[in-house]
């Protein structure tokens, strides 16, 4: 564990503040009305969103590696502890305490891969799954809002929340839907206009940005003095209620009255899908600026981060897109800037506090939906169908999944079926006769490239490593080749594209060597690769090969044909 | 479904009816003595093992493909059979319900993957598993026989007869002991020594294997004699017990008692580790005359035979080893030599039967003990573990989960284990900076080989197909070896050994051309494969590609090196 704050706080200097603080500003602007919307959308009291926005920053400002990554709750990780905590039907007190301990055990699970430097873990969710789940997500994001939004309360998880909204379409009041309309129109005018409008008014483009990103927490206000001035709970309008006014205290949850075990698997997706978010948004940040992160250190971060969320009070976090991108855009030079935006939401905790309370839960899940649209990649969904109709299963599998079922067995099903799918396709390996390009040294398939071929020899390129599942394979294509030419007295089998054989394949190898010996046929290799070549060195195959092992195709066609005899 | 004798009864003449006739007497006075020892292996009645020996030898006859295989009773399966339904804690006829439903859904499996052309499941077990496997199961199949050797009844699975060998220790009874020395000694000197013997008498070497195949046979009767004439069951001696006289009647479990859903995995493995073996056995068996089996038909006969046993108050039956190669040596040509055999278990079964009473089971034992001791292989435990340290986890999982928890849960580990080790050799890629070896077109790791190499152009081989787990690895090792060498201007990777490019890799290699090109250097491509080069056709990476697609490396290097610079 190395503190990255040793590389950046020896060159840190007045300007380098000014940035940092203009930024935290800004952010902490955006992150007041974020926090109490996740934290609505996790079923949690607001405070846990304030004080996720507070200690956890600051944990990340010491240990993280990103320089602009902004931490705190983000939506889908609000959808997911909303979802695990759900299922297991906590209440009161006990659903804090879950939301706690799920906070403190995705932290433990991404502090311990970061200690053990298995960064690569991230790597076992594709980019299709992750795009099919957070497509999912965006969805039942929405879905769980239309209750604020309209002023009734839904019951069921999942879709059928949908059955319930129709079943209380008598109890939906007016107030609430005139505030969550003009809440959305303003949000979506200002997301898709209010730049344009800025900009035509001659307004500079970072500061038109910045402004439409600050949308919300005018709206925020403007809300807050409406719903005080109106009296609008008396109308009734579902208020925040009371937010207790004060900086987070120690906090620990009662294990003993929690089914912690039943949180293993949720807490581990979570920090999962909250690293793999938080590195794809550091990374893309870094490079334009050509900096660089490390997946273990941002493993580190974020386990610290979430563990201080755990103890403070609040749910779990991890880097958000939007935020991160202010933050970068506002010109945030150093994780400082993170610090500062934690005092920010402590300031706006002990002065705020009281007034939040007055403000609509409508206009938090106005803001909610609007984030949450850009989520929604349905253009990723095409792309990816053109390209690949295995990556478009496992895409729409963990879509479909996500939706229907619930989203960790949503995102199970996409890493398992990614997985499998990648297997299914090893086990039936692509191979082509190969023949030489005239005029030069290289072989390719007969069937796409005009090549050479010799009567009396057969070479054979097969494209994927050998292995238990496809050995039987290649025992069964040499055997069809062969009774199909009886004219060959030589095959090569070019292993360009073998990067393995195991214990299996050798045995198969070895049955194809026997086989073809008793036929009187040659059996050679070529190009094999130094760390294939170094195992087979340790088995008794290449004494038993009845024939020799070519470090060129090119080579074996020189002492192999007898002369090119047709061309195709 | 095909019926393969139509294959051969055309051709079917005298010589051949004569040989496949003598190899069916052989194989007959073989199999009484295994199905009896069998069924009691399994824990069930004689008869069941003479059962499974009638119809399933006249199905696979009918739809089998291998024309020396031995289909009925063996002892992996037996074991496998008691070691299910013992866990299910049947009794009585449930026990004898559960082998007949195991045989019957066993079978179903079979001919399901048969009918769809699945025989590749078999690959999934790869050979060092089954090694595993096989050898754990003769170490439980040798403990499970100390009981009848010793005249106690063990109790408990696994390891834990053991401890209730110690606790009866007193019940040993003398007679029994004596039986059992007797037959062991003879059977393995029978196994060692006899054939030399004879060979040196100067009988013919088939004739010597033969005698040597039949003395358990020999042995058996001898003992029944023996036990007859001394009332050996008088002495505290266990005998088989009473053997229904006659032919199988129709059979069909009590499904409604039967926790028949238990069984579905259980008859999974079954199935699959009686395909396994048959096959096999039969591949080596045919490819000596140079005839070929068919995967799927094999799956088809089985099934049938299965469903057979399954349906005559039978238990579960494969191709075994031993016996197919006796049916081989001894001339087998056709299955008519299978349908031979059944007809001689029948009579067996119809004359024999009032006689085998009497049989001491300590016998049955030794023959059992003595047969499975060919299948303890440690010299492919010695092979595996210096040919692959991957291989050997997934060899030593197996043997300890099959011999310390259970068959079932060994089979799956070493399953799970070696299809994630698979991966994990995947995600992270071997890759080498690769140069043109002097004199020829080729190119090759600059650390294996003495290569000609070009400042300013970078070759890098990657060795994988490149896919979600390890595209991220690639970015990695390319920015790496280009912050390291700041004079390059040109990255070529060569791709001879990528097989496939999935939506998750082409976001990586997307990243690195974007990166690459900020850097101002060409990323270039070379033999990309047919396959995976139609696949970046139908996306719009080459369209944006920085640099070249080349059809060869030395094209690459034609076309970008300035000229060789230094060699090392």
């Amino acid at each position: 564990m190395s503190l990255p704050l040793l590389g950046w706080f020896r060159h840190y200097d007045k300007p380098t503040l000014a940035q940092d603080l203009g930024a935290a500003l800004i952010v902490t602007l955006m992150l007041i009305p974020q926090s109490l919307a996740y934290a609505m959308l996790a079923g949690l009291p607001p405070e846990a969103g304030l004080y996720a926005s507070i200690l956890p920053l600051v944990a990340y400002g010491l240990f993280g590696s990103s320089r602009t990554l902004s931490v705190g709750p983000v939506a889908v990780l609000s959808l997911m502890t909303a979802a695990t905590l759900g299922q297991l039907q906590l209440e009161g007190v006990h659903y804090l305490d879950g939301a706690l301990a799920l906070a403190l055990m995705s932290g433990g699970w991404l502090l311990l891969f970061g200690l053990l430097r298995l960064g690569f873990v991230a790597h076992f969710i594709s980019h299709p799954v992750m795009s099919g789940f957070i497509s999912a997500s965006a969805l039942l994001i929405t879905l769980s809002q239309l209750g604020p939004l309209l002023g009734v309360r839904l019951e069921g998880h999942q879709l059928q929340a949908l059955g319930s909204l129709v079943r209380q379409w008598d109890a939906i009041t007016l107030a609430t839907v005139v505030i969550s309309v003009a809440s959305l129109t303003l949000l979506l005018w200002s997301r898709y206009r209010l730049k344009g409008m800025l900009l035509r008014l001659g307004v500079d483009e970072g500061l038109a940005a910045s402004l439409v990103r600050l949308t919300p927490a005018l709206l925020v206000m403007v809300a807050m003095l409406l719903s005080w001035g109106l009296d609008l709970g008396a109308l009734g309008v579902a208020l925040v209620g009371e937010v207790p006014s004060g900086l987070p205290a120690w906090s620990w949850p009662q294990w003993s009255a929690l089914p912690w075990q039943a949180l293993i698997v949720p807490s581990l997706l979570l920090s999962l899908v909250g690293f793999v978010e938080s590195v794809s948004v550091g990374q893309t940040l870094a490079a334009k600026r050509r900096q660089r992160i490390s997946a273990n250190q941002e493993l580190i971060g974020l386990g610290v981060s979430n563990i201080a969320a755990g103890l403070s009070g609040g749910m779990p976090v991890t880097g958000g897109f939007a935020r991160s991108v202010v933050n970068f855009d506002a010109g945030a030079q150093t994780p400082a800037a993170g610090i500062y935006t934690a005092v920010g939401i402590a300031l706006a905790g002990l002065w705020l506090a009281p007034w939040l309370g007055v403000l609509p839960k409508a206009v938090l899940a106005a803001t909610i939906v609007v984030a949450v649209l850009g989520l929604l990649d349905w253009r990723q969904f095409l792309h990816t169908w053109h390209y690949s109709r295995t990556d478009f299963v496992a895409l729409g599998l963990t879509f479909l999944v996500t939706l229907a079922v619930n989203v960790e067995l949503g995102l199970l099903a996409g890493i398992a079926a990614s997985l499998l799918l990648h297997l299914y396709h090893s086990y039936k390996p692509h191979w082509a006769e190969v023949g030489l390009i005239a005029g030069t040294e290289h072989f390719r398939n007969r069937l796409r490239h005009q090549v050479e071929l010799d009567q009396s020899l057969l070479c054979l390129r097969v494209d994927e490593s050998l292995y238990f599942a496809n050995a039987g394979q290649l025992e069964d294509i040499v055997a069809t080749l062969v009774s199909l030419r009886p004219e060959v007295r030589h095959l090569v089998l070019q292993c360009s594209a073998v990067n393995r054989i195991d214990a299996s394949a050798l045995d198969s190898l070895q049955m194809i060597n026997d086989r073809l010996q008793l036929a009187g046929i040659g059996f050679h290799l070529a190009e094999v690769k130094g760390p294939v070549m170094d195992r087979l060195r340790q088995s008794s195959f290449l004494d038993r090969l009845n024939g020799r092992v070519f470090l060129t195709m090119y080579q074996a066609w020189n002492g192999l044909t007898t002369q090119p005899e047709y061309v195709i």
